[in-house]
């Protein structure tokens, strides 16, 4: 199974008064985890968008394991848990660079949509992207 | 000129490490100063766009005077500082309601655009709304 | 079990560029929540903090139902899901107020801490308080 | 005059339902912004806040010329505008990376403080890290 690394820096806005990143702030890393994941795979989530294809989120889960601090730089590790026609479900795990501590992991669902938000198949509309997405989703390997 | 009250909590997720109101929120906060001193005025802005009329933000200044801090109720205080055919530039104060001190004022500049960003005359498309507006604005008073 | 609803109106700051509220938001929407639930049971979030006792996030979840628009008024219905000594588990459902239609559900659990971070006994270091939240959690009704 | 360039890439998030960046988010950049400029300048501003220098923001201004994206990566250029014993001034500008499009200006005032928001002379307390400011600072080339 694929997975692919992308690495940002916690900024102030990120913190709260804690003194420690706001809980929230974990899916929007997701977001960019997921986005960077499909980037690096040759497919571009704002392309899947201009061709009508949409996934929002159906379901989100975080587990904190360890709070990251401000100016950290941190890493989002992203992989395809599982794909089925009609949905697809990342895993993320977030790491601090400098001592590769765990600091949090997580899940997202997404269904395949239409700008309606309609169900699609991805596979029988655009067969090319939807082997792109299933050879990134890899079991055997 | 009228102006238009309205309260709000500072939430956790609006603070950061410096135990404070992170600056960018003040602009969040200004946002819903100005649509429910629309709203007070018997115009709602989602109701604009739906016509067609977009206020997207040309300008933005914010002074901050004093820290607001996690679970002050603070009040934002709005009015109609500027109004031209092709803009109007809304004025914010932003007060700690346990004391009446103030936290922060500001501005911004507003075009009248329609859904592909061009100008419109608001006077002229649609000459009810502007009337409220008009109203709203009223300088000898 | 006691539960508790509290307003609140989307703002476009909320949105994002598919024209409904970006999914990270709901977890912002789940602290405005859990803190007004606190708050009607007598409890201060922000007091709890000032005397050391700090609930950082562990775990949160959230399924979306439906999604939630621009200026709609939202419903946030809170409940104290699991009680134990060492953490607390809230629930939330989330309605759009127009037509109590269900948009959103999820849990956040928490554990009690102090300003180090390190477990504390809340029982036993504020019976008093601990009192307040298990009254709260009253299975039996 | 010193500037620094770094670029970032728009997110989902930062958008809204005008299909562009929501206008408080440049603020967020800005952040970075600042923060990038003065690390290549070998000065973390973490280190600072670790020293007892706190920079919080009095004032900040934007200019919105034309709106960034999803996806556009945009580069945040940065100098020093005005630097006095008891505050510092930064310019920003913002450009879209594709075609160096000027999106946005803007700039922020900040005092110099210590963890209890009063005024410090930074030349005294610290003269090296306010040479390093000084030569950034440096109107003659």
């Amino acid at each position: 199974m694929k997975e692919y690394s992308h690495e940002i820096r916690v900024t102030y806005e990120q913190t709260d008064k804690m003194g420690v990143v706001y809980y929230a702030n974990y899916l929007r890393w997701f977001e960019v985890a997921r986005t960077e994941f499909l980037r690096a795979e040759g497919l571009s989530y704002r392309e899947l968008e201009e061709k009508g294809v949409l996934l929002p989120v159906l379901e989100s889960h975080c587990n904190y394991h360890h709070p990251a601090r401000y100016d950290d730089l941190v890493k989002l590790v992203t992989k395809i848990k599982d794909l089925r026609r009609a949905k697809i479900t990342f895993e993320y795990e977030i790491f601090r660079s400098e001592d590769d501590k765990l600091l949090a992991t997580g899940t997202t669902v997404h269904p395949f949509v239409n700008s309606d938000f309609k169900p699609i198949s991805l596979k029988k509309k655009f067969p090319q992207l939807w082997e792109i997405i299933e050879q990134s989703f890899d079991n055997k390997n």
